[in-house]
């Protein structure tokens, strides 16, 4: 079997922990509609009921991927109730997730991205059927992910074109004095502080404080070149501004976490 | 290769936690003799010296999957001592387990659920043999689980009918008044607390209380439906009852555990 | 496809954690590179900025796992500067690491070891770059392990021989009087406390103690063999020796950890 003919991957992105047996239920039901795909786990570590989280991640790690990958986020507090399911085409890649913000972000950023509201007789076409109130992404965004991937279905046939809800993640800001303002929208593992700042947005642009405080940060390539105990400002491995310490928590230096503004200005 | 033809899946449920390259390990041992076998981690964080939670989650799970699946279920204090290993065909799946009480519940709610306990000579014909005291997972019941899945044994070859254990937790006990009474099995990353009365045993009953306690919760369908900081009772994905709070841990609100008693009745 | 047509195993042990999606960057890259490649995760919760306890864990699983397995091993402080990535030979695998100790214990240990220090001219003619100075797993190691793997290059193609750094950790010492001195080298998710000594390497010694302190450990086979609330030294299923408690944390009761000398002597 070539590269080539094989099969698209499958990543999936949730809240539910590893502690349960969720993430392995969902793994059950898309094998059983696409028996060799490879599905890929990014994180079922996003921070329960905070969707844009994983719409950042995926915002980040989108590029690592090849074309025709069929991304699944089920961040979902309003799952049963009235919110939509949405198909986002973005970078010739799919994108499956509830309409709660999760999408905002990439809709917002990427070039020519395009949503579709799934239909519930779109669902049932497939046989899909929602069996449970509680768990949308057994019942329907894992096996539509796996009928996507199989290309069993496209998204156009889904339902009509719908504009993601934004949430609570936007681009940056450029303020009237030509600076920039982000958000630290995720800290990771490391304590790493993650930015909503991306290197090709940042120009000429070289100085990066926390707003609304502070001296401006020193600027690094490597961890490894931060000077010991002090917080440094660096592009990382996504191309995104992040600020971090040598093998240390910037989140626990700085005392802080996602939500933090982010200053970046030409001095 | 079509989805008939592949061979069925295996699911692994221990207590080897994921910090440690225990998984890993038994992973290998499991494709070395079923190289292409698809594997579905349930979960690894059984709370250690807790098989029963094992079973629980099998009992919960074991609808989700295809005929044929094989289950691994390693939570094995007794590892190296008298304990036997023990094969169940249940609803037309596979359990392999020690005999601690892990298989209790599966064995006193399915229907035509069949025992079978693993033979010293049985292993030898299969080629396999205790290289370790201390870790059956790796040197017994994986690799025995791939033989089964591949098809080159049948449970009915491996020993002697045996009736499993029973565990701490059963099915539930109905009272004299009509009424039932059930327990929380187990408590999942959300905080939710999962009880083992399923949905159809409810029937008339819909009047949820803890035991001896209290007056009876709110029913509803969905997690949203929960008013804010008020704990509520549904019918879970897994067609059982559960005990959640909307966006909080039902588990903090209400300072129960594993172990609480529930009370069903009809008003 | 018969298992032994099937390209060999990699796996993968990091310090990235779960939280994260570098994991699954790390897993996409591979597969782009070796698409039927069964990747098996060994731990990605090496403790950050720790090499060693990485290496400690290769040498100890290594025997698990085929000939021909490629072990990918990223805990990379130094990611960006100026240290080496290597490839090491041993016991008809192969093991892809930064050079900054984590190699170290199995150089010495393993018989034929030979190491190679990976050039960047074999790295650009397998169309490698770095694009990232923070994510050498991503960028190299990894996309590097698949083309060993897929048999696209050899070691010995990439690079001259080089010996590996030595870490903190190191075979147990020969005492003048005839005893072990060894290391508590990693403390697992059960709190046993696993050490450097391997059982071949204890021969008549059957005494264990903490060094300096303490009378010697009972000795059991099982864990099951355990006084309550009493720490053991039994062989573990490594063949390593192994300091535990029967369903309790060896590290909690002796409040040792990872650094720990363990002395084994006649009597």
């Amino acid at each position: 079997m070539s590269a080539l003919a094989r099969s698209p991957l499958i990543t999936l992105i949730t809240d539910f922990g590893l502690q349960d047996p969720y993430v392995g239920i969902l793994r059950s039901r898309i094998l059983q509609r696409a028996p060799d795909i490879a599905l890929i786990d990014l994180s079922h570590a996003i921070q329960p009921f905070q969707p844009e989280q994983a719409g950042y991640w995926l915002y980040c790690c989108q590029p690592q991927f090849p074309s025709g990958t069929v991304h699944v986020a089920v961040v979902d507090p309003g799952v049963g109730g009235a919110r939509e399911i949405l198909v986002m085409r973005a970078a010739e890649q799919l994108f499956v997730a509830p309409d709660n913000g999760l999408l905002g972000l990439i809709a917002q950023s990427a070039r020519n991205a395009v949503s579709y509201r799934v239909a519930p007789a779109a669902l049932a076409s497939l046989g899909l059927s929602v069996e449970s109130a509680t768990f949308h992404g057994r019942d329907i965004l894992g096996p539509l992910a796996a009928e996507l991937a199989m290309r069993h279905v496209s998204p156009e046939q889904l339902g009509p074109e719908h504009s993601p809800a934004p949430g609570v993640l936007h681009p940056p800001q450029l303020l009237a004095d030509g600076s920039l303002l982000g958000t630290v929208a995720v800290v990771d593992h490391f304590g790493n502080l993650l930015t909503t700042i991306a290197a090709q947005q940042m120009a000429q642009r070289s100085s990066v404080r926390l707003f609304p405080a502070a001296s401006p940060l020193a600027r690094v390539r490597t961890y490894a070149q931060a000077p010991a105990g002090q917080c440094v400002a660096l592009i990382n491995s996504a191309g995104m501004l992040e600020i971090a310490a040598r093998e240390e928590s910037a989140a626990a230096l700085l005392n802080v976490g996602a939500g933090q503004a982010v200053y970046v200005s030409e001095r």
